[in-house]
């Protein structure tokens, strides 16, 4: 495999960078201890008092809309200000865009008025953001977006249209810039049977594109990656014993993570 | 035992209903997770922006005042007006009913506003909730309460009242719809030990509830016979390593519960 | 080693003190899950209707301002005024302190209205809540903190200055009450790689502290103890798994601490 995946695994151990999340209640646990297990160091805020503070010391900024509430809106856009005035990159994780009017009223405006580095969702909250029509299932992708939601084209579009990389999360991942495409193969369906899986990938994302704001579709793959070989080799650990198991040996492979493993497991290609 | 039992799992399983949680941020984690390894789909979303809107998606709504405060209070009178409007069934869980003023009146505003399917409780909270005398220990059953409760008829009494489903949970689970009583006899004691365990068993009901909403009695019944059982498997499992095997065992054991295990290790019987 | 530690542990086991958090959204649900492994009974409740009222039938509250906003630190104000009317101790985790002029400010309103029995915190924000400079990496202590930091007689200063117990987590801990110094050797480097570690320090504290109130210098010191053995242990048993399962081994070495396995295990040595 090329050299620079292992390359920016290697760079998020070394620069362990500091990021900022402003993401919902449910799964900012599991953000936090990925965001440790693959080497950088997160910071969770939410307050509009500190919001861009926090961001201004940090190498990179996720901002994720789980549970968002119009305390935290407010704290986003402010954070992302901040983020954008400093340059460090902004991934945004549309949770449950085309859910309800209110999830999509705001990714509208943190799209409208945050520069991003990096959109991660699923194929229908990728399709939502796109302004193409989607369905939702709550915070799942719909089995008729699944079907037939063009991945490629809608992520390879996107990323044109707002100048950033972007990310569909499936059974194949979607990686973007506007001009590249690189298709990531690895992942095992019970990453689905847990939640959070998704906001730690983009947790992930975070780091990476932390460890190396210049490489932003690469780090976004190398974590799109990482998750789905930890995925792969969690399966096997502990794939049979259930979900409980399952996740904990997920955080396991994730820690363990290295460029041999990277190197051995990867699978993907660039379109 | 009863085939009806066996087929609400399947029920779940197959129907995969989206449960609409407002709930406390100490166990929401917890409470997706066990919503995902029944096999139904979790969404929490607690803004009064969006809580009417994601209620009218979903197949159920679980309310759980653990941790709450006037923001979500609201919230969840508008998740529960939208719920009702659409039919779908309403579970309640008073988390710390009796423990504070705030937690009083506003258990006693939900009953008030919202027709409610289920409501779920140790026997503090229920006997709280029921108007009764009770007395908590913060948000666990208080010895006083344990000893003299008498569930069984509290259940029924409060289910006539209010025209729901009441389920005490102890050591031995009872549930009523003001007519029967069934009994469930599963557990271990060891899932006292663990925070966010009666959270579950209500995102349990509300899975099976969602799936099955002309049958609360039954479906209230198998999700604490789920609980149960999965606290037994785990303990056996598991037990002797600590709290924290113990708490993903009973993960795997709710992710791998079947039909099979469900007629071989249910206790419970009608009175 | 002293009888008193082991004398701790029991009363914490048998008198189950009721332990009121306020407390962050990333880590709220190990802080609950150690108090009951360690024998305690934690409730959480941060809405300012009843944070007051939950603080005055508790016997210890723990204030983390991990993710503080405008609402919660109300909320901390309230309750902490409650703790010190009753004479619980209230344990201070000044979370983050120096990352930002909120946090900032909310130590110091904290520590100007509340009678605080215990502070625990890393160099940097100990060094920042001392009035002296510190720098701080997000919620981590900075390496120039850690390196010329001079923890005993920091503690012993600020335990002084606040009539209180000032508890420094590091590779070796430092509990002062301001006369006394307990340096606690216990602990594995690889706590600092979970999210939480601190504050279920801190909960443990609450714990201990709010079962001996009247003993605050020797519960810190034993709640150390307590966190950095079952670090040992987990590391010994599950280390080489990865993330996922020293975090299980963790929670299981608290929930199985017992008088023996202090005694064996502890180092620590008074200055």
């Amino acid at each position: 495999m090329s050299q620079i995946y292992v390359d920016l695994l290697k760079k998020v151990r070394e620069n362990k960078p500091l990021v900022h999340h402003i993401t919902n209640y449910v799964t900012v646990n599991d953000c936090a201890n990925i965001t440790l297990a693959i080497g950088a160091s997160p910071v969770m805020a939410d307050a509009i008092e500190e919001a861009a503070d926090i961001s201004a010391i940090a190498q990179a900024l996720v901002l994720n809309m789980g549970t968002l509430n119009a305390r935290t809106v407010a704290s986003m856009i402010a954070a992302g200000k901040s983020a954008n005035k400093k340059g460090i990159p902004v991934v945004f994780d549309p949770v449950g865009a085309g859910a309800s009017s209110f999830r999509n009223e705001t990714a509208a405006l943190i799209i409208k008025e945050i520069k991003l580095g990096v959109i991660r969702g699923n194929i229908s909250e990728i399709r939502f953001v796109a302004g193409l029509g989607s369905q939702t299932k709550g915070v799942d992708a719909s089995e008729s977006d699944l079907a037939g939601g063009n991945a490629g084209q809608t992520a390879k579009e996107l990323a044109q249209k707002l100048g950033c990389v972007v990310v569909v999360s499936g059974a194949v991942d979607t990686v973007s810039d506007g001009t590249k495409i690189i298709l990531v193969e690895n992942g095992h369906p019970m990453l689905g049977n847990l939640t959070g899986t998704g906001c730690m990938c983009s947790s992930l994302i975070g780091s990476f594109c932390g460890a190396a704001p210049d490489e932003l579709l690469y780090a976004s793959a190398t974590a799109m990656m990482s998750m789905g070989i930890a995925g792969e080799l969690a399966y096997t650990h502990a794939g049979q014993k259930g979900n409980g198991s399952f996740r904990a040996a997920l955080h396991n492979a994730i820690s363990l993570m290295d460029g041999q493993t990277l190197e051995k497991k990867a699978k993907f290609h660039e379109a």
